[in-house]
């Protein structure tokens, strides 16, 4: 892990990096003090400095004193696009101008992502682990919408480290449902009441599915683009209750 | 109003009240400075004091410094029972021992438990407001699940001074559905997720016809009776967010 840059804002640092060629950006509070990290995925098209992630990121380094890192999803941000993935976004596209149903596009299109981003942010969770300021102890969070949450429930599945997930707004493909199954950290799920493109049953047919005894969905008015700011700062204090002692079981 | 008695314990006063033939509790910080007033309901077959009710009213009253009310709902804890009130909790004892659905029995009988306990309210919330440690100028919160939901619902129609309300568990009745799209203040909407004797499509259709701008719905496993204590912290908090600096508009 290599860090490029460094800008220091209202007592928040942040530290652009890369991981071989995966680029990413971690949030820390400027007097760092033994305090839980947080994976902030970003919705499909956007990427690892979309704006609404920032201030979410901001908010719980400023507010917590949380370590937060996110990452360029494969095929986003900075990093090249393959031919079968500009194929899937043509797909999408179309789709999209058409009016057409986007579920079995968007979910092939996402579990493939998800399947070559799930090992990417356990190496990058490797790496953060391995820095001085972050205990290597303690669980972790991952927070994310649409892409990022077919990606997460799935890191989520895979990866013990994982502690508690702040996920939404994700079609219920049968493969998700499976996954949701097998999810053990607590989960807030966020079910945009209004959105235009994912079905409210998909949202309600996940979070049945999830498995832990501890999981809370809020339900609020609008699209996924639009969820209230309460749910960030409620997201905020489910981290910090959930992860504030916890760690690996030895 | 008249006080009939008074307790003190962990810097919260418990005052004993009766208006007219209403008996109620009224719970103070024992330090008052001005903070909003909260009206507490108590589910159907239990009474103003029922522990669950008691448990939150302590918390909003020692972590936000509200005053909070709670009276026995007409046929409830204290107050006698009608014949005609006393065929409904026949019918329904009976409908539930049989294992029959209870939708249509709770809400006729609910209903005609709102139609006499809002006034009731409103004649209480009047008392409340004319003592001198209670701001008559701001508006209230008011909670409360099943039978206090119904009546909830309807108070919230009927009374401007309604400011923000905590629902949830109730049955999705017309007569409910339109009332609940007549409600104006923020809401936040409690939906067990697997209560046993009120179905999940109930509680997304009340929450879908709500009408104020500002509603949340949060979801959680377990029935009615095992609502989450987070939920109570949750709902402390919304109260204070909305009712922070909420008066009557002049």
């Amino acid at each position: 892990m290599h860090f490029t840059s460094q800008t220091s804002s209202n007592g928040v640092i942040e530290r652009s990096f890369t991981l071989d060629d995966i680029p990413g950006v971690l949030w820390s509070p400027a007097l760092p003090s033994p305090a839980p990290l947080v994976l902030m995925g970003h919705p499909g098209g956007l990427h690892k400095k979309a704006e609404g992630l920032v201030a979410r990121a901001i908010h719980l380094v400023s507010t917590q004193g949380f370590h937060v890192a996110s990452i360029d999803a494969p095929g986003h941000g900075d990093r090249p696009r393959s031919a079968e993935d500009a194929r899937w976004v043509d797909q999408l596209m179309r789709a999209r101008a058409a009016g057409e149903p986007l579920g079995s596009i968007v979910s092939a299109f996402n579990a493939s992502i998800a399947e070559r981003a799930v090992p990417e942010w356990q190496r990058t969770l490797d790496a953060l682990q391995a820095l001085p300021e972050i205990d290597e102890d303690r669980l972790v969070g991952y927070s994310g919408m649409t892409l990022a949450t077919e990606i997460g429930m799935r890191l989520a599945v895979a990866e013990p480290r994982i502690g508690a997930a702040v996920l939404g707004s994700a079609f219920a493909s049968e493969p998700l449902i499976e996954a949701a199954q097998l999810v053990t950290a607590p989960v807030l799920y966020l079910l945009p009441w209004d959105d235009l493109e994912i079905d409210r049953e998909s949202g309600l047919a996940l979070f049945d599915a999830l498995g832990p005894a501890e999981k809370v969905m809020h339900v609020t008015p609008g699209p996924h683009q639009r969820v209230p700011w309460v749910e960030t700062e409620d997201a905020a204090r489910f981290f910090t209750r959930v992860l504030a002692t916890a760690t690996l079981a030895a």
